[in-house]
């Protein structure tokens, strides 16, 4: 079974609003087993939303629109669903009574426009919307079905999650597609899917990459007639990945590699503590984005300039002006440095030019040195990342926190 | 002149990202006076996009495709195109030269497919991608125009914003409409707008305000037959607004509070150094987020235990032990203390509780303490912020960087 979804509304052909409503509608979808094959959005323009949904219609068994159900001229769905389906419009003699009182109890004058809501398609029934006064639709026609959903989100949501997903579920007749994503640090795209190619020709699962910033995302998804079985059917495919990977693999759905570094530090019982020159304060940002990371990160120093290093790390002022900001020797000394004013297991430190200029220490830009300091020792990782300033700080903080994963799970 | 928009990504069409891209190019081709009548979201199914290119083609004058640039199987937008337009692929030699050395000097193997990046359509030319291995197209047909961005936003913003605005401003050549955004900190959106109402009925230019994470923006809008013209139009709008919102307005378009911030350091000459609790270090990578701020940010300590308060603050133990770590005097020790250390004109410090739970210091989620030491003395704001965990260590930032322009304005 296949599904299209249209959004209706000038303002998102505008970009003044960004169409949310559309992706959890997909969501929904996705969760009843429901292929969504097409998304489109068109303005408060009849012909063209006519036209749309009637080639839609002509391709998807279900047709779900998002807005325009309202009272205004501009509110053009109700009447595009009718001309679609070839059919009319009736009104619905107790939901234009509800109108009616609704205003009155208010006090307020009912423009007659109002009473638009009240209407239907003839082959088609309301659906009932406790907080708004635009009921949604729901048509049976000629084996297609066409639901319209009203755009305000507190109507979409709950008309969305509640009768819309039961009726599909019921349609569908029990199947679901269900995802698990899978989070790989420490690697690029390409290299990933080089060492994964032969899962990619699956059917059931299927098995797909995607690039994220700085970080692989792979989505593991499967069709059965419970979630539970989907899960039984993705369970093995993660297990061959996982033994590809290895520990690149570092985590399932929205958990971040931040998350994923906090929850093995509390296995471990083991904290850390941050010097960051070049990351600016991101690394123990992330960190601390973390509920419940007081437990595990100590705190940090965000050490910008070369006074500040000694008057907070207390590195010799000889060493930075010998090697430079940016360097091996003084990403060590900090590491080393905070680790030991602390009082952590793990002392981490980012030294490096985020850009846009090479005027720091005359290094290049995305030139960087992650340092980590552990009760054994301390060591150094060179890289040279690309892109804007951000995403250099990002990519930054990305491997020093797999650094130190890495050297947790050692 | 008409456009539509083609996103391609079976994760859209699975609602596992929302559409910010397609927002974002709707927003510059209205910019630019270029009417955008339909978007279009496909999964990574070449039957299906090519139909839809077609279709999209059939009817609009500029076609725009966001995603599937990418060097995987799955990136299909590229060869779909070449088909869509009877054409074919051929490489470019010099990128993909550049491609090899990429690889080469990163000491990486390069999956073969990396080259399917080189490749453009005969008819096209390659868009520059300096953030990213995958070129953007642009190809001019039969009266048509086809760009193509590529997906990751450190690529697509950049690209979008920089090159195709040029190039369709150019090509629309006719009336323009344009907007100012004013950037507002310190007042909620309902007081912003009962100041300014009367500003809100005028046609040319308009004046709308959105609210945005911790901040009100207000947007100007103007018709106009060239950009000059409808600044003209905007100019004397902004000066009504600004009479009436005084230092609450901050700053244009995509200036930050933290650039802004910046910006009155470096003319006041004057350094600052921060002291983080609750923030965790996020005051300092919103400092440091802006090129050129190591000139006047000196560094910063996230001192997220009472032991690293005394450690790197030389906060006494007794003051923390005697009031909690969420206080005003604790609030206070820290912007002294970080002032001091950095030896900066100011110190500001951040401590409160981001929750999720009451547990620290058996303070209240929400409850904050901003600290702010200057050359004659200390003072500290204390707030209650709502929302989740990230909503609150946000507002706490913003509380900061605000009070801080505040006082290098007085």
């Amino acid at each position: 079974m296949t599904a299209e979804i249209v959004s209706v509304g000038t303002e998102l052909l505008l970009g003044q609003i960004v169409d949310t409503h559309a992706a959890h509608m997909a969501r929904i979808l996705a969760g009843c087993g429901i292929s969504c094959t097409r998304r489109a959005t068109i303005g408060d323009n009849m012909d063209r939303l006519v036209a749309t949904l009637k080639e839609s219609l002509s391709r998807a068994d279900v047709l779900i629109t998002i807005g325009g159900l309202g009272p205004t001229v501009d509110d053009i769905t109700r009447d595009a669903i009718a001309i679609a389906l070839d059919d009319e419009l009736e009104e619905v003699p107790e939901v234009a009574d509800r109108l009616r009182k609704f205003f009155a109890t208010r006090n307020i004058r009912m423009a007659d426009s109002n009473l638009r809501q009240a209407q239907k398609p003839k082959c088609g029934r309301q659906i009932d919307n406790p907080n708004g006064t635009a009921p949604g639709l729901l048509c049976e026609k000629d084996g297609k079905v066409v639901i319209a959903l009203p755009g305000p989100r507190g109507e979409f949501d709950p008309m969305a999650t509640g009768y819309v997903r039961q009726y599909l579920e019921h349609l569908q007749g029990g199947q679901v597609i269900h995802s698990r994503v899978l989070r790989i640090a420490g690697m690029g795209e390409s290299s990933v899917e080089e060492l994964i190619r032969h899962l990619m020709d699956a059917e059931n699962p299927t098995v797909a990459p995607y690039a994220q910033p700085a970080e692989v995302h792979l989505r593991v998804t499967a069709r059965a007639a419970t979630r539970e079985d989907a899960d039984l059917l993705i369970d093995p495919v993660v297990e061959q990945i996982r033994s590809i990977l290895g520990n690149h693999l570092y985590g399932f759905n929205d958990t971040t590699l931040e998350a994923a570094t906090i929850e093995l530090l509390k296995k471990a019982g083991e904290t850390v503590a941050v010097a960051e020159s070049m990351s600016g304060g991101s690394l123990s940002a992330r960190l601390t984005s973390v509920a419940g990371s007081s437990q595990v990160f100590l705190g940090g120093a965000v050490v910008y300039t070369v006074a500040t290093k000694v008057a907070l790390l207390g590195i010799p002022e000889e060493l930075i002006r010998e090697f430079g900001p940016v360097s091996e020797e003084v990403a060590k000394a900090m590491a080393v440095a905070i680790r030991e004013k602390l009082g952590a297991t793990y002392g981490v430190a980012v030294t490096g030019n985020a850009g846009p200029t090479a005027d720091i220490d005359n290094k290049p830009v995305g030139l960087a040195y992650i340092g980590l300091a552990t009760p054994e020792g301390v060591s150094v990782d060179q890289a040279k990342y690309r892109g804007i300033r951000e995403d250099i700080q990002r990519r930054s903080t990305q491997t020093a926190l797999n650094l130190l994963r890495n050297e947790i799970l050692r």
